[in-house]
């Protein structure tokens, strides 16, 4: 494990100026770059120089509430937020991140250099002087799979390769469990509750053969197109973290592509595993290009969305041709999954005739409306094979769009979305002919005692590989707090499997969320997927559960806000009755002031009590809890006397 | 039903002024007593004049999306906001509300009006003079049960009685269920998913008698003291709605009576079921005066806190005598449940030697600490019986406190919180002994994993007397959002079977909510307790859910904020980006934009390709979808021709 080795600061670039508007205001809100309080940026070591893990540290401060002081060791937490949070990086968002791996795509030799882009569209929009202001300007041509060639880690993994990027995760995902274990062996911090985990087998350690096999049986996806080489890798899948996805993106009617950048490089800092580009209204390929370059999580989109502008919003004006241009351009720019909706077929369209709420997916809505109209099963589905062979070529991988997904409570569950959810299962072992990384989508709104069926149908159709759900939202009655109705549903299917959970922010439903709704939607979906990990016995997970309640209990305030998933929101409501400095070492809160303390007191008892008898006492209960209790009020025992 | 009488403001006694500062300052929010939007208060008559329950009628707009324009029937939704809500009530919280109970509680003819205040710390407090300009003028006398009379619910239910608290109880919580049954026979808005109830046994009907049986049972309780005859009767049941609480209180370091009251008066207008006043600061017994005169929901406390401010915070000076004292000061005020740690016995507190986060209950910190000091069991334990002679002379509930639940995911379902589980359920077959009815606290922090097991062993231990729970939270990483770790837990106990769930706010663990927090805490348990009604299959419950997404998706935006849970924040999201009236009527919002909302899209393949042969297709599935699909598509149905 290394520490960056020089604390330069990441601003350097950030005053310069060029005629471009958007190069101009091309910073980044220093709010981003700042490390968090109390943590720093590690990196763990592979097995070669160039594969280096970052992880954040946080640091804490020593108990001083027992009677010997006592160290307590830095936590370790998995980090998403990339270069932005370490003080020796240079970041320049016009520059974008650096190319990490390179090296990894370029050993390969399975991959050529294009000499241009080879969508029509991405050369007209490259083309175009009007549009100089607004590019990103990337010196390098974009690779493609050399002919005859698959560039996918499925690929790799069936062969019995493992890739850097699998060496780079296991890792990522281990938390150097191993040695922690040995060190705290002894340690209350490493107690963990069994988990329940509905036939996810994690193991104890997490092995690069581990995430190879994983991969290889289409059980986990590393989402990771050959051009988007500034990736820092990570996986999906029911038997590593549970992930949690940010959507941002601008409308018709709102929004700019340095608002987007900033939203994405604030979704990371919170903890956004991925994040997709949602955007429809103006420039949408030059947003991506920036949001791309300067993303070190995967980015997804929907590519029908783009494809609709370009045919003004006349779903039935797409063809598969203009489709398959738009596939081709966003390969090329380096987005690593694409939400396809492959799976609505004409029959199912009459099935959400009796919906409350229709279709509610965009894309299952445009699909609907083409097949309708032209009398025939969709472009999506006719050529998906034709599509394997765009992603293979590139390595992005399936997100399979659930277009019939319900759309409130009463549509959870029916014939419309299982029927859907079949088709995508039949997509699913295509894809995986091709050797191309598939995962599932899934609703939506359901009510709680109808989401275990939804996770067990999935692993049953589409043979385990991974799900994507949005929420679900549990119930409908309370627009502006989305975020709430649908982390109970997210906690809950991700405990029984779902790999990865889509957030929603309070705006759902009502508008388009500004950069405070994205983290609290972020912080929301963390809380969630954690709880999931927790339920579901992942190893290590309870660490900074137990290092937190450890803070609190000892009246460690700063450290307490520190290992929390928001520092800065729990420092601040700590602040608002308490300000003074001399509060984060009392012992006491506004909560119930000293006297009502309830920790404060337990600690009296325990000064005053001996916490060691108290212990002994504890240890000996096994003889039988009752009949000693009886015995030491019949004796007197020491124990209830003073120390 | 019937509806007020008239449309008289309620401030008609605001701005008149007396000589005390507090009933100078005694007022009422203006946003209190505002009907919520679309709203009106409508009355369901009982048997008798006197029993009028209230509920609130949310008006809709019509559809227009559609050929034939439709009626939205209204809505009736449970209402816990009081008279404050009704525009023809005069609001002046210094003579408090009407003491609606009065008359049913003097026919019942076993109670008696007491010349003076029993307690001697209630007479002190009535005779000091500094204290009059803090002190609620009652004009009557506190009553108690005729000597050898016993006046609880539970006792008259026994009997066979059905009171008219109970009458009233079964009108509220059916909600009026058959009729709209019979109106909606063929409705779209009577759908409902089958629930899951782990043993609850919800019926049709909410009858009277249904009521009686199941206070009879010990499975619900009627938390309804005789001195507090402003209280509006309500339910804490398995088999009833499940109902929320809202904490509020001062401490020594924050807030005032006014403060306080003005908690109350915000926390029951957004739905809390029942109040408890868990003050630890100044002037304790005032502040409760105000609160119980002026609040329509059942008032809980614990009267430890306040006993403990009488020996100024040494716990081990407490003495039965002082504490008898404060239950009878207490009960002769009209709090309608008491908090009482009477589980915690002497051998637990060895148990929790070894937990991260020791003992966090206040009162079970304070209660052990006594303990220990003592060398004894708690008075609370050793007077249990004379506790029980009290609560029945003034039929106050039982809240069997749990002073060691689990403070920290770590400590979850242990030894020392089983061990104490066991003991109340001893306890609660004492009280039923003595027809007092009982409620059972709960954690606190538990992982999801073992959330259920709590459920399991309450049911077994307490013989399915009603459980109380404190979330649980599922996760303790993320101080500032316990509302939501906590909400998580919150909505799985409920649907497992648990009867009230108290809520979180936003400031746990850091500091005393404010108003905000207070409206952010019952919203986040409104949506956890209406999840557990629904994946109960609470009959109606999914009503509310029907109507909101059909509102959403005829772009009814008014009725989709109207019928949420919080109109004001589902408009002020809508609005900051799309702030003109205009939009309200609008076919998308700022989210997607007007090209890219699916609803839109649905819109127009139904009004394009005729919802009724949409439909009709639908309805001829059962021949077998794929089957039919390939038929249509073969013969080219009139379905997919445009109409």
């Amino acid at each position: 494990m290394t520490t960056p080795a020089s604390p330069a600061t990441s601003s350097s670039s950030k005053d310069s100026k060029t005629g471009h508007f958007l190069a101009e205001k091309a910073t980044v809100d220093r709010a981003v770059i700042a490390p968090l309080p109390a943590s720093r940026k590690v990196y763990i070591e592979g097995s070669r120089a160039d594969i280096r893990v970052p992880m954040r540290e946080i640091t804490q401060t020593p108990t001083t509430t027992s009677d010997t002081p006592e160290e307590n060791p830095p936590l370790l937490v998995y980090d998403t937020s990339g270069l932005y949070t370490d003080p020796s990086a240079e970041i320049d968002i016009r520059k974008g991140l650096p190319a990490l791996r390179r090296a990894w795509i370029d050993e390969r030799q399975d991959t050529e250099q294009l000499e241009r882009l080879s969508s029509e569209y991405g050369q007209r929009r490259a083309a175009d002087p009007l549009l100089a202001a607004l590019q990103f300007e990337l010196k390098r041509l974009p690779r493609r799979a050399k002919a005859g060639r698959n560039v996918t880690q499925l690929h790799y993994a069936r062969q019995g390769i493992i890739t850097p990027e699998m060496e780079y995760i296991a890792l990522r995902e281990n938390q150097q469990r191993q040695q922690l274990r040995s060190q705290h062996a002894e340690h209350e911090m490493a107690h963990q509750h069994p988990g329940q985990s509905f036939g996810a087998a994690i193991p104890d350690d997490i092995t690069p053969e581990f995430v190879r096999q994983e991969v290889a049986r289409g059980r986990a996806i590393i989402p990771a197109n050959i051009n988007h080489p500034e990736l820092e890798p990570m996986i999906i899948g029911r038997n590593f973290l549970v992930k949690i996805n940010g959507n941002l993106g601008n409308s018709a009617l709102s929004s700019s592509i340095e608002e987007e950048v900033d939203k994405m490089t604030w979704g990371i800092r919170w903890g956004a595993d991925t994040i997709m580009d949602l955007s429809t209204g103006k420039n949408i390929h030059e947003t991506r290009e920036w949001i791309v370059r300067n993303s070190p999580v995967p980015i997804g989109t929907v590519p029908l969305y783009q494809a609709l502008e370009k045919v003004k919003g006349v779903a039935e004006d797409l063809t598969w041709e203009l489709f398959r241009d738009t596939l081709i351009e966003q390969a090329e720019q380096g987005v690593d999954y694409f939400t396809i909706h492959a799976g609505v077929r004409l029959h199912h369209v009459p099935l959400t005739a009796e919906r409350t709420t229709g279709i509610v997916s965009r894309g299952g809505s445009i699909i609907a409306k083409w097949c309708l109209a032209h009398h025939q099963e969709s472009f999506l589905y006719t050529h998906f094979e034709e599509i394997c062979e765009i992603m293979k070529a590139y390595d992005v991988s399936f997100s399979l769009g659930d277009g019939l997904r319900p759309g409130s409570i009463r549509d959870a569950n029916d014939e419309a979305q299982f029927a859907e959810l079949e088709t995508l299962g039949e997509l699913t072992q295509i894809a995986w002919r091709h050797d191309v990384q598939v995962m599932i989508e899934g609703p939506g709104h359901v009510p709680m005692q109808l989401i275990r069926e939804n996770m067990t149908k999935q692993l049953e159709c589409c043979d385990e590989a991974p799900f994507y759900t949005l929420g679900p939202l549990v119930t409908d009655i309370a627009p502006g707090y989305d975020h709430i109705t649908s982390a109970i549903g997210a906690a809950q299917i991700g405990w029984y499997g779902c790999a990865m959970l889509c957030y929603v922010t309070p705006k759902e439903h009502l508008g388009l969320p500004n950069k405070d709704d994205v983290k609290t939607g972020i912080i929301t979906y963390k809380i969630a997927a954690h709880a999931a990990d927790l339920a579901k016995g992942h190893p290590a997970a309870q660490r900074r559960d137990n290092a937190l309640s450890k803070a609190r209990f000892e009246f460690r305030w700063e450290d307490q806000f520190n290992l929390g998933l928001d520092p800065d929101t729990a420092r601040a409501f700590h602040d608002e009755t308490l300000p003074k400095e001399s509060a984060k070492v009392a012992h006491f809160c506004s909560m119930c002031g000293p006297k009502f303390c309830s920790m404060k007191i337990t600690q009296e008892v325990r000064d005053r009590y001996s916490q060691k008898a108290l212990k002994r006492q504890a240890e000996q209960r096994d003889e039988g809890m009752r009949e000693q209790a009886q015995r030491f009020k019949q004796e007197g025992s020491e124990l209830y006397k003073e120390v």
